[in-house]
């Protein structure tokens, strides 16, 4: 007798980070770092936990929308969504009434993801693997048929993907030994906050620079002159030798990896991030003035949905030797074939709540494989790093095959709610998840969902 | 002393369409037309209507988010927001966290659009001016200021606008006088919906014909075969001079206003439209299959996000001579942007509920008329129709300042449920509104919220 989805749950979790400036920026005055969540339950002993990333206001709606799309499970039995989970996601994403209200955009994609992911860890539980393993362990064939491809056909066809899968087959088992050995690279945020004083900045990029990280974000698009001061406050610290732990050598500013990223004498390399304040032409005067601080790339310039505007940013600053990324709120898949055609960006950071879930994510990492194109996932919040260390893996390991030119944000925040929470080694580097129930590290303690819960007793 | 917003009221208003197959095409198979409604009290006389259009299921979750954001509003004095509804509308999609969720985008930006117009439809009341009117009667400063322009200023500044405004300033009581004599030109859908059997589709079809009607559009995309059959039936109707009143004079299909647009010998054009069910390279082979029907243009060939998509599809298209239209799911300003920019559509399909609201539509309005594209507004569902005769009024009389190479949808639908329902005149025209009491002819009959309020007595 097969199994079914029986009932679910929602949560509306909210941590009052507005209080501490953590997460302050151009455009988010004040965040308190949020999950729409919900969690699955089967008639047998499986449940699956997912939740989507939100600032505060608004959890309740999207924890509406979750409700709505997740009653359209029960009943059904999950091993026929986990046999083929690209089918499964245009089930899911289909309803026709529903797809209405987006399509597949703001808040009820934001609910498929929580409940797609939701599916996805219930998945990679009933096989007792980690997702990035259950996913690297797929033939071509099955990753494929795990992929949603609607809409993207003309920039990658199923067939495309299937060869640039099997042309990786071969090295998939070293690579996953050698990134269990080394840990995938990351960048820090934590310190570059508009929210802290200046004295905050100054001592959160030393410890920072103790602690091994050699990426470094800080925002910008309040004022010029006071991004200038910070930004040539951060450089001094982060090109400074003397900063660095004694005896320990410094990354080469001239390797591979750290080709054509301003990195300083230190190898350190410094970005900016001014989620979406400006326009276009305004984009790319205030970014030109910033050249002194030598940033790698420019975040998020202007609206996230503005494809061309982002294509003649990337050509404005392309001789000042400053980058463009985006994507944390790119829509969807289709966002992103569109920035690769256009050639808009040199980093695509995709964000694990915000597309549609992993079988979007796959998509959208087949496509910037093709294009050649660097994924730095979108992550910090809350979850958000507990996810996007599976999904680098599946790049590293199944997708791409490489690894070290690509950077996972990381802020130290708010791990402590999660029962799988993600860590970091002492190369700066995030460490392979091996949780040994399996699953997508979405668990959050239950404890932690009942002090926060709002509106509640946090 | 100042007024105030005191309170507001929502309602989930839906019709059972599905019952009749009103409405039902290659991606909407069930459609409810129905409406997420709210009604914006002050503690003066007067009252503000608002919606945005749904087809059924997810009402309820952007009733939900029209609560959250109509509650911004409360104890706001409404004359603060008439006095530069730039500004006002800055502030109400500007929510930092509220953004997140978008940001202006999906459910969010439909629930503005409901709670945006239903200010803008109490400012028209208080000034006891039917909304095209308050607003072809602002000074060109006032329009601009009206304006939402954030993220659209590398296609058109403020200076641009306002010289371009200025420039058409001197025409508007004259062409205000000519739209009222002779209507503005629409098109009909009722007829060419998949849901109907051949028979009903011809007699709808002569119908029309003999009501006067010249354009007329087909639902595609199911079948290739049936489109063919279905495409020639009505093509055999429209052609044919027989079909048409005795007496009446027939439009030239080789007239200005027709340049273009596949016209038969009767002056009859034919649009066809697939409501995003092929992927790019599928759209171009299936359109190019119906070639023989000759189409004018083919509408919403693809996804409605992808610009780069519909730019290759018209590219194709090009040389059969069958345009491209799209914009009903346009997520915002930053897309009809880029639809412009890239040479993507023929056709702008501004939807008066899906944009958020009229300062977006009039940002709108003025890259259209600066990019000289048509503007041939969405229309149907419920509600629509009643909206964006307003829209091209503006778009006629203060904008673009032409008018008989547009036109507007139309269909014959759910018009009974307004206070003040639009029509259409023998010519096949909508007839300018002149509701005394001023508005954007937005109110529903309170009778037909309580029959229709869901779940309730319906």
């Amino acid at each position: 007798m097969p199994g079914k989805f029986t009932r679910f749950e929602t949560h509306d979790v909210r941590f009052p980070t507005s209080l501490t400036g953590d997460g302050t920026d151009a455009m988010n005055t004040d965040c308190d770092y949020s999950a729409a969540y919900v969690v699955l339950y089967t008639d047998y002993d499986l449940v699956g936990h997912g939740m989507t990333f939100t600032i505060g206001r608004g959890t309740e709606i999207v924890c509406h929308a979750i409700q709505v799309l997740a009653k359209r499970l029960i009943g059904r039995d999950p091993e026929e969504f986990f046999a083929n989970m690209g089918q499964a996601w245009d089930w899911m994403s289909g309803d026709s009434q529903l797809r209405w209200i987006g399509p597949e955009k703001g808040i009820i994609h934001l609910a498929l993801a929580a409940v797609n992911n939701a599916v996805w860890d219930m998945f990679a539980k009933s096989r007792k693997k980690p997702l990035w393993k259950l996913i690297v362990d797929m033939t071509p064939e099955e990753l494929v048929n795990a992929t949603a491809f609607r809409y993207i056909t003309d920039a990658l066809t199923r067939e495309e993907a299937l060869a640039m899968l099997k042309a990786k087959e071969g090295g998939k088992r070293e690579r996953e030994a050698y990134v269990k050995e080394v840990g995938y690279p990351a960048y820090i945020t934590s310190a570059g906050w508009l929210g802290y004083s200046d004295d905050k900045v100054a001592h959160l990029t030393k410890e920072a620079v103790q602690a091994g990280w050699t990426h470094f974000k800080m925002k910008v698009g309040a004022s010029l002159e006071d991004d200038l001061r910070r930004g040539k406050l951060i450089r001094s610290i982060i090109d400074d030798p003397k900063n660095y732990p004694a005896g320990k050598p410094l990354p080469d500013p001239n390797s591979p990896e750290l080709k054509g990223r301003n990195a300083g004498p230190t190898g350190a390399v410094l970005m900016i991030d001014a989620n979406q304040v400006w326009d276009v032409e305004e984009a790319i005067r205030y970014v030109k003035a910033l050249e002194e601080i030598r940033p790698w790339f420019i975040e998020e310039p202007t609206a996230p949905d503005d494809i061309l505007g982002h294509a003649a940013i990337r050509k404005a600053l392309a001789p000042y030797g400053i980058g463009v990324a985006t994507g944390e709120h790119a829509l969807n898949r289709m966002t992103f074939k569109q920035l690769f055609q256009a050639e808009a960006v040199d980093i695509a950071q995709i964000d694990a709540c915000r597309l549609g879930g992993v079988s979007e994510v796959l998509g959208v990492l087949l496509m910037a494989a093709k294009f050649g194109v660097l994924v730095c996932p979108h992550a910090g919040g809350v979850g958000l790093c507990e996810h996007v260390i599976h999904l680098s893996l599946i790049d590293y390991i199944a997708i791409s095959g490489s690894m070290e030119r690509n950077v996972i944000e990381y802020s130290s925040h708010l791990h402590e709610h999660f029962v799988y929470p993600c860590s970091i080694n002492g190369k700066g580097r995030y460490v392979v998840p091996e949780n040994e129930n399996g699953g997508y590290s979405t668990e959050m303690h239950p404890q932690s969902i009942a002090e926060y819960e709002f509106p509640g007793r946090g």
